[in-house]
């Protein structure tokens, strides 16, 4: 199978390797910074209390079983709290730890490095003007980045014309800022951005069955557009997964 | 940045390309078995019914608030239904779909390939004689698989002498058998197996903190030493993850 040699060797642990390469984080080289900066005058979107849109008790057992991908969305617009809810759950910053060396977040990352930045494709969310936002996960606010027209067909087109991701009045797209990682783990960094990105879908999964809403990982779209989508450089950050959410129908 | 050029490039989406190669799967050749075949002849074990160790009720907002990478387990013994719930809420089959074509589990996967076997170095857990073991999700059992002389100091050596994954009862080792995904996604799946061990990880991590258990994500082992410990040909089969767990120091 040597067809898929490339693409093995990168699930494989490259830690060794690191003492012969040293990553930027050994030799010294300053740290880039935990998310990206928003422009000083942005104007920030309070969201509501997280915690707001969750269950008091759930069965979690019932839940992992009835977990699914669920790709039929309700035309009902989602509340503000639920997406709240679901930015904290997927990416929620609990502290800064070592004088603003870390996050710790509602999910692990190899390293502490988490090396995401979440944008919301909002087409019909109470409370919130269509468009796209950025999340600020350090202040758990929302910024407003763009407002593309025809907004539901442009993220649908990004992932491959898929034409329930059309339907879903809001879609999470999580991108990598690659270096985030690679500055602490050099070469062994790319598998762990795959693995944490999962991390956090996983969690989406779970708070979006929590809450009665539908979701499902997309990881077949068209990573040049949806790049451009969200204005992304596409070689220091770039988008890695997708996930549209809505409620389910009924 | 493009020393790291070739680690981004497993991160992006390949599914464009499989329209030049068509995967295996497209070219209609038969799909590989679901799970790696045991001996005819093995002893399976027995688990006990994975929900009577999960709590009745949680508060999920609190639990993943809580939830974090621990690295303190107490000397106490697992239980075996605790095993039989972190098998289960990682890689525990739902239901098999289409005839064989794929199962549905506690964690999705990309086109439901489930890549993954998991195995468990069991240094002390009540009810099982020390040894490795596979997990048998069709069937939801246990394989003997080894038993090697000092467990404990192998699985700690096989993970670069971190000394915490010494004193963990119980060990759990997850190996992509990556020709399952690639059959289906070709040059695309690797991406997908990777974030596939996230969603995997995640469900490891809630279920912990849900039976009050520490666990951490361990990705810097040593992979000739992993994947020798299970007698893995580290090409067709190879370690991705790794999760020692035990009970929380008090």
């Amino acid at each position: 199978m040597t067809r898929f040699a490339e693409g093995r060797k990168l699930l494989k642990a490259r830690f060794m390797e690191l003492r012969e390469q040293p990553s930027d984080y050994r030799l010294g080289v300053p740290q880039p910074p935990l998310e990206k900066p928003h422009p000083a005058d942005a104007l920030l979107v309070d969201l509501p209390d997280p915690r707001a849109a969750f269950p008091p008790a759930v069965d979690l057992f019932a839940l992992l079983e009835s977990r699914r991908s669920r790709r039929e969305f309700s035309p009902d617009p989602l509340r503000l709290e639920q997406i709240s809810a679901l930015l904290w759950a997927t990416q929620g910053v609990i502290s800064v730890i070592r004088d603003g060396f870390a996050t710790l977040r509602t999910v692990p990352s190899g390293g502490s490095r988490h090396p995401f930045e979440t944008y919301v494709a909002a087409s019909n969310v109470d409370g919130l003007a269509p468009g796209i936002y950025r999340y600020a996960a350090l202040k758990h606010k929302l910024i407003p980045v763009s407002n593309p027209p025809d907004l539901a067909t442009s993220v649908m087109d990004a992932c491959m014309r898929q034409e329930f991701v059309f339907t879903a009045p809001a879609v999470f797209l999580w991108s990598a800022v690659p270096y985030r990682s690679e500055w602490r783990y050099g070469v062994a960094a790319h598998k762990t951005i795959a693995q944490d990105s999962g991390h956090l879908c996983q969690n989406m999964y779970i708070a979006c069955e929590a809450l009665g809403l539908s979701t499902v990982a997309i990881g077949s779209y068209d990573q040049k557009l949806a790049d451009e989508l969200l204005g992304l450089d596409g070689d220091e950050e770039f988008v890695v997964y997708v996930a549209p959410v809505g409620w389910r129908n009924h």
